[in-house]
């Protein structure tokens, strides 16, 4: 597994990198970024996974999400992937909710989606692997986070692989892709049109077919023009019933940018630096 | 004085405004980002500027420069201008380090330049004048800074009005823009080929003809790539022979990204904030 070095830049004593590999899963090559916080020599740290939203790439929370600090403070790797597979031969849409820049983090089954869009693989399986063998990362001790798409990714991944995450948190998530038009347009484009098969991809779908995490922490703007899209009052009823510690903020006044994520990220991240402590 | 708001979002308990108005001093529309921390009903805050660098516009810094956390906490207004007229029938160069985004914060007197090139009177009069009718600034409590150009910009502005700015400070500025490649261009092409009308747009040059500073906080990284462009050293010359404060940290590793600046950025805030106390 070859990696080649796109950037790195000393921030905050450690080391922000954007690298680039050949994926077996999405048959592309893929992009993604990496900050190592300062550490000492032949330490592993632990991880926190970071899934993007709609339309972006691993660079907007790379430049603009306000992680570093805390991870370097907290000493906590930061791994930023990209949402779908891009390039030549690519399938693709003109829509900004449905082709490239919006993987939804499933393997498509359907045409002309499947030969590239596997998300799900790339982001459970070969991406770990390759931070694994890489980066100073104990992979005994992961967290993982998203924004709205991502968000969605962050808790359907961690609710398929309760041991994997010791602590999930997300941004304004996605929380019912299965009951709402961009979920609806994206699992039925990317999976087709049997709705059974989209429920190991909705958070609120997976709790009430069984699956648990110990605790959540999710923070949603409550002047969020996608509130409709993100439901979080079917996650906290969904999270309700199965006993699931829901912790849910509606910060008031944020809406869905980069301004509302930065404000809340560095809490994110100490919140997920006490559950990965040694 | 109208002001056009083009966007405002919540961020850190304050706003994170973007603003467009009819410049009469540059002719043109002008944009510039102001960040408002969270206040007292009736309360006048005090402000920094933030000048920015080739190839800029108020966004670089407005999405990367993570000073809203600092200036939350203190307390401080954010200014971040533009760094040139900008649009259809203004002059421009293909070159990234001169015409548009490159306006090195002159009033040009050259043609094509002379008409719209007045990024001195634009920030050092109309500019403020703005701000104090707009936002609860106390603008007898400023501080300035700025990043390469825009470090030329922070330090050539308050040399020439040090009764202004109670602090002035600056990541990687250009000292001494007499002195090398960037400023030589860019000072004959907006104001001709006599230097000693250069001298009052040089910080190093300024320093020499008597202008002063309480002291000057600046950080450089010692792996700029532009260390010949920005000359530290002649900055630490003239300082030191008229008996300036400077204090100058090599950062190590650093580059001239805004992973530098980010990183110092609270520290900056902190320093001006110290000075901008009541």
């Amino acid at each position: 597994m070859t990696l080649t070095t796109v950037s790195e830049n000393r921030a905050f004593g450690g080391v922000q990198g954007v690298y680039r590999h050949a994926s077996a899963a999405t048959g592309t090559d893929m992009t993604f970024s990496v900050y190592v916080p300062p550490h000492a020599a032949g330490a592993s740290l632990p991880v926190l996974w970071y899934l993007s939203g709609l339309t972006c790439t691993h660079a907007n929370v790379t430049e603009k999400g306000e992680f570093r600090r805390a991870c370097a403070e907290a000493g906590v790797i930061f791994i930023a992937p990209d949402t779908s597979p891009r390039g030549e031969g690519v399938a693709d849409d003109p829509a900004y909710d449905f082709g490239q820049g919006a993987g939804f983090y499933v393997d498509a089954t359907e045409a002309p989606w499947a030969p590239h869009f596997a998300m799900r693989s790339y982001i459970e399986d070969e991406l770990p692997a390759l931070i694994a063998a890489h980066f100073p990362a104990d992979m005994a001790r992961q967290g993982i986070t998203g924004h709205s798409m991502g968000g969605h990714g962050a808790l359907t991944i961690a609710l398929r692989n309760p041991d994997r995450y010791a602590c999930v948190s997300a941004f304004a998530p996605i929380a019912a892709p299965g009951q709402v038009p961009w979920g609806e347009k994206a699992l039925s484009g990317y999976l087709g049109d049997d709705r059974h098969l989209w429920r190991a991809h909705d958070a609120v779908a997976l709790i009430e077919d069984g699956a648990r995490l110990p605790e959540l922490l999710v923070d949603v703007g409550d002047a969020d023009p996608f509130l409709e899209q993100l439901r979080p009052d079917l996650l906290e009823a969904a999270c309700a019933t199965a006993g699931i510690a829901l912790t849910l903020r509606r910060q008031p006044g944020y809406d869905h940018s980069y301004y509302f994520i930065s404000t809340f990220m560095a809490e994110h991240v100490g919140w997920h630096a006490e559950r990965l402590a040694r």
